[in-house]
């Protein structure tokens, strides 16, 4: 997964950007990049591996521009190397062009190797080169219609923001998988993946860029097409569900107002009767969990404390290490929870391995009962747009039944949200989401390696 | 502030403490530090600017030992520099000595300003070298005796762990100010600042050590005293109102519970009887929020997200920026707040600063009316005893009637809970607590120049 | 400039490349690259800015390969930046590609414009992005016409090693400007720029690499050809005179034994009769010096000492400091120079501001008279061909006259070799050789804009 | 070793001392110190592993002072950390002190057991504590009978530059082992291991600070002592052979006619009549080889090219690399050697261990006969007087004949200066040095355990 942003139009833009990656910091730790370009054109990247806390910017700041693209990068198992940081910069026909992708090509292999078979060259593997190789050939007389262009062919998932000479752009694939907002700050227009970066920059909610929408913003002004052939819309539920910010509106939502209806719907469908309490793995499923106390009427409590000054640091899986991982993070609150039975709430479960140590905690700290409830359906698949969840082979929900999964999980009871109830749940449901990876029911053709694909990602 | 550990006769006493420094890192993040001792007398420490997430361990991980002490630091205003950073390690009449220290020793520059006239030389200006220098003048016989010797005229706040020679020990002034608890893993003996220390290595909490004494561990076994003069105790207050994890027991008491119990009080006292929700500064004022909501009988809500993601960086202060430096931390819920009577609970207002940010974003995101409720009286002094709290003249409640803080903030009601209120809702209360920075009941003679003293405090 | 190196058929390729690139290292420190290339085709590169001394090359050594390349890349005024950072390493019609570059493109603008129009993107300014891009497009059936044809229109010097799949090429212009050697390690086949790392890695010369050839060292083995239409050799008599080190040969003559010879030319061509002592301005001008003393009978001394510990760290450009920058690097010895009329002997006189504060400090040590000898003619012209010569405005000779030049330097007579003096002492001279920056023959049309062309050199 | 450095009286003191530095750098690469001490009395200091080439210097430079100590030391086998780099500065009766020391205290480990005995606690290993720590103890009305008291009962080497308030001081040892010199730069007073730090910064020489002296510089003036006993001069012979640089002046003469008449003398009793030329082990030995050749009346050659761009990095001691260590570093210049009977000169011969690499590097460039001379007598035993000798075991002419030491460098002939011989070539000899290393005349008693001894030392 990834976040992105950019601005066209502020004298500090550059700063915005900063700011805007701040706040999409929850999209993707592993490495970012701020591309700047001025008013002469001239261009300046920064990129850097880990998050834009640990970096430093100075350089940057010597480089101010009136357009900034900014984007971070989620943490892969393969890949995670500094050449396939982005946004992408490039020069190409006499000006500066900078791209960034939110998203998943499913085709970029085969695009990938008709480039190279034409004489095109590759410096990393993401995405996005792909797309720049097309922007760069592509004749047409707008860089709207040049990105049209380049994104023509595509099959899959993208938010793009791109600069092509002194034009900002900002397109959505057909399906709108990733959301992309716009806002107004001043005269300057901003895009971003969650209203989040708006609020941060001081920026209004304009709007969303629309699925199958190019927006082009210029020294004219604003305009915009929808170039792309129709398709039925396939936004990603799990935006929703797990990734987004609580405070952000995506898809023209709220995502806090999501997860309390998830929250609410799941304890409607998987009642804990026998239950003391409430609690959630904070912070992704407190608001489902406070939905789910609301209608059970159940307290919620704090019974789960996260420690967020863990790094990157590994921790030697000596003798009293062995469960560090889990206890690192989390700790439970044996006040809270000693000799009751407890409900805890979780968004969704992908693995299984941090739930599990979760529970021991949890059973160690002297609950009588837990019961696991979680706010999404089990995961049965990997998502080929641009979701980082792991293969089949890892996925528990894909190999275990639900009787099994309680009992590796080691819990008294187990219950997951609906399909339907999820979908109804959210905002402008049912219709028009993608829920590929709960259902199997995916929007095209899953690639024959699936794994490759994923490596191949620009996110 | 600060956060100490120690273990004794553990393989993997490095890992442990590095484990417990993760679980204290919010006790101070500016500086850590590990020593590790071997069973040959071999010492070596590591020291390092920020937190142990941000540092490399490989070195220390080469200097395994079965006693290690630990410590994390606090970020102050001036004195911020590695030669502060503890547990200090000397070697002193052919063994090593090493001290970790949390507290503040009122008599410090009296006490310097004697060793410096008979000889003694200073590296940095913390109070732990103050200790260690009277430690090796001591010739006393044992190492708990030696370790009375030098905290013997004493004045102030201090919880100790030191090493010397195959000695650990364990030391907490007669007043009880700052907590330190000691656990069992297996037959390793573990000393920490709180006990959620003990909970991430695996070690069972055992009891406290109590105010006046000396607990000493060597390879005979453990051994108490209690050789200094018997005063009133003096526990910190704040430790439960804001400093302490929620998942810990300091002075005997659950965290959590006590902060649940004063956000009851806080709904009792000062009531928001027009209110339509009520929601925390997160993350420390969750458990109070709740009080508040159980008692008012209010939905408890989400409205303030804070990002985790932000470091030390710079912001630069530009138009864009101005008010950076709450929004990069916090955004509101706009769909939570919108036209709403909203009760925002927080632990504590000291400068008031953060408050009036924290009070406009909600402002801005449509609250209706904004009704503030702060689950401790008003700060009106500073600490002399360990907290770094800012002078008077930085203490919004020191100049300030609550009429005017009302106003300079924004809020259209402003609560606190009362002296009394507070007292009777910590466990084990209302007597034997420092109440100070509220009162402005001094246990000790306030310093001549108070400025200068937190300057040279160990913490 | 540039030094460049590659290896095929080496277990240990990596650690050959690293040697070669240490005793290559004269030739830039800028920035350097390595690339390893495994059996199963697999390809790794570390670039990084400094030297191979100063980088951290343990992730290098994870990634052992059977084909190295490296680069050492010269500082130069703009464009210092990592992307410009050699060797390249691409990935095209599905294998590695990867190129290190030594020399200048003097057609680089015109054929990079030609690439953009044509749809090609370029990372950086560096000529060897350019080489790249027509590489990829040619479709010949062999690595090596592939290389004729990526060099075929191609006006400019470059010695090239390349890897393409698993052949490695060495190319050198039709005009030989740069040097280029190859070598023999047991089976493996070494390629150099100069014979300094065949020494070092302990490999035997086996010939130059001709001016206009193409050798391609694959598994079934060496193979050559010389596609490019046949030119006058225009080999660079500055690597005699100043560039190449004392312990090499190139163009098939010894460095040391050439400057002993220009040394000799020039006391014969520009005695100093009243001089009672010879010193060189170490180290380059070492072997001249002593020719200069082997002919005028004349004492060699030690009378200037270079400080060899200098980083590029900035000292302030304080009162006391004003002079540092020669200060630094060099020291006079009193006792040699006291009241004694000296001849100083350098290679070249650039700019003439190092020259110049040697002059006062030797001056300074108390030298009754100063001689200053050059042992090549005056720079009066910029090179376009790889040495990165300062533009006419900044070169002394190109703007004074030689009396105008001595009295700027403050010396009592100035002498330098001349052009014929020079040709005639270098092996294998008096033709054959480009001595553009001395004469102003320049072999090719001087850009239209030299500046620009500079900027965009490979070197 | 080490180097030190310091200035009084100079508002650029803090630049003179990084100058100063720079030009004491081969006196210690391990790790180096600077302390400002401004006229308010606040102090600074910045302690580096390393050199000043590779520092990070801009805090220092927030820093300037009117009084600035350097100190640069010496890679050591064991004791090399931050701990032991100095100055050392602490505070002491309201004031700071600060010290940097050349040169090694015999019986600091008998001083030190007297302090820790008395309750004094040490950080680190370095000598300079010892002294430190007797400094403060002192109540000796001035800074100067405070110095005169810390090293009244100190047994063996120091050259200290230190500063005790507003006072610099500059003391050495009754033997004066190792130099120092005094110098002015306006009305600033400066201090240095060598005269080539003077010349840097432009200072002038005044005078050698005398043995057993001790110099106090305050806003009143200069003055001076004599508080030690009087004994018999041991001046370091070492300084002249090898370690000082050629362009400084050390005990009054100069380091370069030194080696030039060591090395007359080597050709007068270590004729080598067969010979075809003369060279030198860069860069030490030049000033010798060419005073060898001027008596031998053989042409002066440079047959051995050194890099200069070799780090501390670490290279593989693969097949590849096996002999790279001496090869790294040195190369032969062929045409110079083949077939050629040819001198080798060197300063001294250690371990043997660099002389036989670089004896098979000259073989290997095709040499006909190796004959070895050394412009020093065999080093039979270590120093305990500053310099890092190794101990007996190491010591090739401790082990073997010197039959057995040509056979084991694989030599013609090896030649050794006489001890008489080095004695009389060196100015103000024969008396008044110590030659210990070379003798086995210790002036002290030997240590009973070197080994420890030597990693206690300051230097």
């Amino acid at each position: 997964m990834c976040g992105i942003f950019g601005v066209r139009g502020h004298p500090d833009a550059v700063q915005l950007a900063q700011l805007g990656l701040y706040s999409l910091q929850h999209r993707g730790q592993e490495s970012f990049g701020i591309v700047s370009i001025d008013d002469a054109g001239d261009a300046y990247v920064l990129r850097s591996m880990g998050t834009l806390a640990e970096a430093k910017s100075e350089e940057l700041e010597r480089h101010p521009g009136i357009m900034s693209l900014g984007h971070t990068r989620y943490s892969t198992a393969g890949g995670s190397s500094i050449e396939n940081a982005q946004p992408v910069l490039v020069r190409s026909r006499g000006a500066y062009m900078s791209l960034a992708h939110n998203g998943n090509l499913v085709n970029a292999a085969e695009l990938r190797s008709e480039l190279e078979n034409a004489g095109s060259i590759f410096a990393g593997s993401s995405d996005s080169e792909v797309v720049m190789h097309r922007l760069a050939k592509s004749t047409a007389a707008t860089p709207a219609q040049r990105l049209a262009d380049a994104l023509g062919d595509v099959e899959g998932s993208f938010s793009i923001i791109a600069a092509i000479g002194d034009t900002l752009l900002a397109a959505r694939d057909p399906r709108g998988w990733r959301p992309l907002c716009m806002g107004k700050l001043g005269d300057a227009t901003v895009f971003a993946s969650e209203t989040c970066a708006l609020d941060i920059v001081g920026a209004t909610y304009v709007r969303d860029v629309e699925p199958g929408e190019i927006v082009a913003v210029d020294p004219s002004g604003t305009s915009t097409s929808h170039p792309f052939a129709r398709r039925e819309w396939k936004r990603c539920v799990f935006e929703y569900v797990y990734f987004a910010r609580p405070d952000s509106r995506v898809f023209g939502g709220s995502v806090d107002r999501a997860r309390r209806e998830l929250g609410r719907r799941l304890a409607k469908e998987q009642p804990a009767p026998t239950a003391d309490l409430v609690f959630s793995v904070p912070d992704s499923s407190n608001s489902a969990a406070l939905g789910f106390a609301e209608v059970s009427r159940l307290p919620y409590e704090l019974a789960l404390i996260r420690n967020h000054y863990v790094g990157r640091t590994f921790i030697q899986p000596t003798q009293a290490g062995r469960d560090a991982k889990v206890k690192v993070k989390y700790n439970a609150v044996r006040e809270v929870i000693l000799g009751k039975s407890v409900v805890m709430v979780d968004d969704s479960i992908v693995r299984g391995t941090t739930t599990r140590g979760l529970v021991a905690l949890i059973r160690n700290a002297g609950a009588r009962e837990v019961h696991m409830r979680v706010s999404s359906p089990p995961v049965t698949g990997p998502c080929y747009y641009g979701i980082n969840t792991p293969s089949y082979g890892e996925l528990i929900a894909a190999n275990m039944t639900q009787p099994e999964i309680a009992k590796h999980l080691g819990v008294d009871s187990l219950g997951y949200l609906s399909l339907d109830g999820m979908l109804e749940a959210v905002p402008d449901g049912p219709k028009g989401f993608c829920h590929a990876c709960f259902s199997g029911d995916y929007p095209t053709q899953p690639p024959a390696d699936p794994d490759k694909l994923r490596f191949g990602c620009g996110c």
